[in-house]
């Protein structure tokens, strides 16, 4: 670690505390004198255990959902790794804006309040609302042939992600949801899952946004060059700052700020799909006391996906498929979050309602 | 089929129609255009496409979301094959009403209005709000020694089923959820599914609500005696009538109305764990094509459950390991299903947002 970061990062992860355990002990007591069987409920009362100690045991407002989308470009993109122009990250930063996009329609389903983050797109915007412009670098250098970041932007981008978590702070939000925009970063993921997780390229790179078969396998060589380049020594592949800097991309070393930051303030965040896992994971590798502020939203189609989530250790809420992105996956899952702390919060115990327990 | 209820369940045995597929097509085609990789939504697209087809392209009203309960004392209990008393069904009843067990929770968060239908339940109700009261008999017969049911109690307990899907035809409720409670239910569900699909009683019987481990091996070996008294004969293994009559019970008969009538009238149901699968199962066997009106909210953690939804051909939407009943995990796969509709109604197009396409 150098020492550009080094203290900022130093004193952020010494402020990440685990949840008490004594609420996981008090969560459990209840669950078992609600009216249904123990356990019934299933990984809806983890869920529910969980959430209220990570809330030291105030659950008594009701949640202030927030998605946090981080976009950015990536250099690698000039190698040809995805279906899609590189004008489509800023196109869908647009989208977001004008409240099409998937993620949209799901944060305003779900009332989980949205705040897209320029971390580098290639493009320069005027001042809109709900886009916070932190902008390092337009888009990331190209991993293939250099680092794809300075320690400098590195550490800018991590600001980034620490900044946003104290903004969601001072907005009182009790339950987070990360996402990302970057025309190739899925390449970006399926390098670092590979480095993290010590699989073959094959094993960690999927389609991405595209579908052709011959685009998957030079993508996969692509991984593989990419590897030999930046991790053939031991010091690289298991720093998790080094990793963050020479494959980037922007938006995942600011998701893996906010989680960091999320994490010392102490709020839940429902983490995406691959490439948001990726960044969870490092920070993860960063302070394991990390994972205890963590959900995984659902299992992504993408290939090098399982492989993180088995690293982090987080088994998934949903599983259905999806590969897209912007956070849909983490705000789909936050009804089941919702649903899990409701349960606990306003079910009638055996006792209250005069129900009869189990014969014994 | 003898013919008491030959007559009326051969008329609305005819009347459900497979949706028309001209409604997939249209729906897969315009999934193509929104602003996002084909596919990507996974699941959700499949979801959105199927109920696209069921409301005959006709998705411009928001959701009218409910959630139906079935309850009914089963004489099987009195052989010891629950962990709880039978008092605890009429408990459970009053707990509903009460607005304190988990479906309430389930219900008010995700806007399903609830019913509760007393079809069976071994006690006398005062008229009560939310309540309606279409008891058939203070709980079905104890099917070691004889039938759970006579036909006309079939009859009655099925036509209750009819009913409560006109009403929810007539209050244009048009996504709806099954649940139910009676206590010893997983026993009858278990003798259905050994039926059904010819599994083994090991295989297909679980702990229900307990959890002793001897007392599971008593319920195996109750199931098994069931299976032999009753289904000894190619005749009676294969009539879906004479099983339901058999085994009961009466809220799973009501359920297999219920399935039936959804289908008729077109409206969407969203099954939930192992009880509501065997009523759902029962129904498609009778008529292939209501499986096309059926989402299977999650899968439950009773082993028989899987059998089920294979017997049947459907993928849960949910598996966080539920046991409960109720309608829990049915309404828990509301807002999933509900997402994937707003999804497809309100998404941008990728020419009305100005968004590059794929590289071709």
């Amino acid at each position: 670690m150098t020492m550009a970061y080094s203290i900022m990062l130093a004193e952020l992860l010494e402020t990440i505390a685990v949840p008490d355990p004594k609420w996981l002990k008090q969560a459990r007591s209840r669950l078992d004198i609600l009216t249904k069987p123990p356990g019934s409920l299933g990984r809806l009362e983890d869920i529910a255990t969980r959430m209220f100690a990570i809330r030291n045991g105030n659950i008594s407002v009701s949640l202030n959902k927030a998605v946090y989308v981080f976009a950015a470009d990536h250099g690698i993109v000039a190698e040809g790794v995805s279906a899609y122009p590189k004008e489509v990250t800023r196109q869908m930063v647009f989208n977001f804006l004008a409240n099409g996009a998937a993620i949209n329609v799901l944060a305003n389903l779900h009332q989980a309040d949205l705040t897209v983050v320029d971390v580098g797109v290639d493009a320069d915007f005027e001042e809109l609302p709900g886009l916070l412009q932190r902008k390092v670098r337009h888009g990331s250098r190209n991993m293939l042939y250099e680092a794809a970041m300075t320690e400098d932007e590195l550490n800018s981008a991590l600001q980034v992600g620490f900044e946003v978590a104290e903004l969601a702070h001072e907005k009182k939000h009790t339950l987070i949801a990360i996402g990302e925009m970057g025309i190739g970063n899925t390449t970006a993921a399926s390098v670092i899952t590979a480095v993290l997780t010590e699989q073959p390229a094959a094993m960690v790179t999927g389609r991405g946004a595209g579908f052709d078969r011959n685009a998957k396998e030079k993508k996969i060589g692509i991984v593989n060059a990419v590897v030999r380049k930046h991790f053939a020594l031991e010091s690289t592949n298991s720093d998790p700052l080094e990793i963050l800097r020479r494959v980037g991309g922007l938006e995942i070393a600011a998701m893996t700020g906010m989680v960091l930051g999320a994490a010392k303030y102490g709020i839940p965040v429902i983490i995406d799909g691959f490439i948001s896992t990726a960044a969870a994971a490092l920070a993860c590798t960063m302070n394991p006391t990390v994972k205890g502020y963590l959900f995984a939203g659902h299992r992504s189609d993408e290939p090098g996906h399982r492989f993180l989530l088995e690293y982090i250790g987080l088994d998934p809420i949903l599983d259905l498929d999806m590969r897209l992105g912007e956070g849909t996956g983490a705000v789909l899952a936050m009804p089941i979050v919702e649903s899990a702390l409701r349960l606990y919060k306003e079910m009638a115990t055996f006792a209250s309602a005069g129900i009869s327990g189990a014969i014994t």
